[in-house]
């Protein structure tokens, strides 16, 4: 197995922990990683409190490889993710030169007014680097190995597009999956002793209602293709055993 | 303000991280909780790998009232959450004899054989309480503050519905919602200003594109009625004021 790079997203804001708002980045950026090769090995949800924040960037940060951060650069008292990260990394925050002429440009453009609060979203942490904007403009920012991202979905997954050219890779996890229909625990032992027998294959077991009784999902991941399939045939063995018993409906 | 009880909620498994399964629990706990007057201070997602799960428990546990873990409690080799909830608290872990006799009495019902695979979710950590599980009988545990659920998120919410009178209550949050139709760095100066008046209130600040151009929704959050009325009475009287200055095309 090759090093992969490895990952945590941290989600920031009050409103996904109030209810108020369901998040999607989670879901996506997962996605997007998986693509990649890239291990996302944990993600963490912190109100827009500034001692949050920077202890889950600092805890995050030294852990994984990448530690991708969603919610809170906007120009409101309440955004405060680049003056957190700016603590987590002991540097100052400021006006960045680049990033004031971009938004004063912009704005310019639209014909809103550049006051101070739009011209927050220019502050950066020192030593960050920009993360393109092509929707709204201001910008997110890299430092570190911290990636700071706005927490709109739609610019959220512009920025993740701008970012991606600068990420390491690690040879992408492959998938497979039966759907066995037949409760959880009548395959659960044989499953087990596969799982056993091929520790290079991460098996999970995803119980769910078919229209006819329970089923359950068995996804095989590795990275190793031919472990994978020997890991995949012994499954669908089970399942054909299973459906000798009269203890499986069938399998796909 | 009443001291409210806080909370975690720790998400437990691959299929969240690796980006198959897109989690609806923590949206779902967290306007529970919010009903309550429960304050959800974090929320964790973690790998089925022991030692992420002990570490997640042991961080959330000593730093919050409660604790909601979602997911690992099934019957096959992936499931283990209760044996890494056990080892959190450094307890043994063995065959609940209620647990046993419930699942027996439902296999024999339902014509499933009472395999070692099912019943290992009869298995309670040392000093655990059962938590009801009225669709597959497969209990939760609460053990300490920590209240271990299903992932499945029909049989999680009704866990959820069984655990909700044994836990202590705060004032509810009461909030209100001030839509204004104008870009929040217009809306922003102003904002700062009614929120650093009236700390008691929790004041954000959530952009989104309407049909005639950007808008946010000023969403106050308070425990004190009064305090959150007149806070309300200001950003009613910013956004009057947006629009008097032809900066925001109106309000709701």
């Amino acid at each position: 197995m090759s090093e992969a790079p490895t990952a945590a997203v941290l989600l920031i804001g009050d409103e996904i922990l109030s209810g108020r708002t369901k998040d999607r980045n989670l879901g996506y950026i997962a996605d997007f990683l998986t693509a990649l090769g890239i291990d996302l090995k944990e993600a963490r949800v912190v109100p827009d409190v500034e001692e949050a924040i920077v202890a889950a960037v600092n805890a995050l940060r030294s852990a994984y490889s990448y530690v991708f951060t969603t919610g809170g650069i906007g120009p409101t008292h309440d955004d405060i993710t680049a003056d957190a990260v700016a603590k987590a990394f002991g540097v100052p925050i400021d006006h960045d030169p680049e990033a004031v002429a971009l938004l004063q440009a912009y704005f310019d453009e639209i014909g809103r007014e550049p006051n101070a609060a739009r011209m927050r979203m220019a502050r950066l942490p020192k030593g960050a680097r920009m993360i393109p904007n092509p929707i709204s403009r201001a910008p997110g920012f890299q430092i570190g190995n911290v990636y700071v991202m706005a927490g709109i979905p739609a610019i959220m997954q512009a920025m993740l597009l701008e970012l991606a050219p600068g990420l390491g890779r690690g040879v992408p996890i492959r998938s497979a999956t039966v759907t066995i229909r037949a409760g959880e625990g009548d395959i659960a032992l044989g499953l087990g002793a596969i799982q056993k027998a091929h520790q290079g294959v991460v098996i999970g077991s995803y119980p769910f209602q078919a229209d006819d009784g329970y089923a359950a999902q068995i996804v095989l991941r590795s990275r190793d293709p031919a472990a994978l399939d020997a890991a995949q045939t012994e499954v669908r063995a089970l399942a054909e055993s299973l459906v000798r018993d009269g203890k499986a409906r069938g399998f796909s």
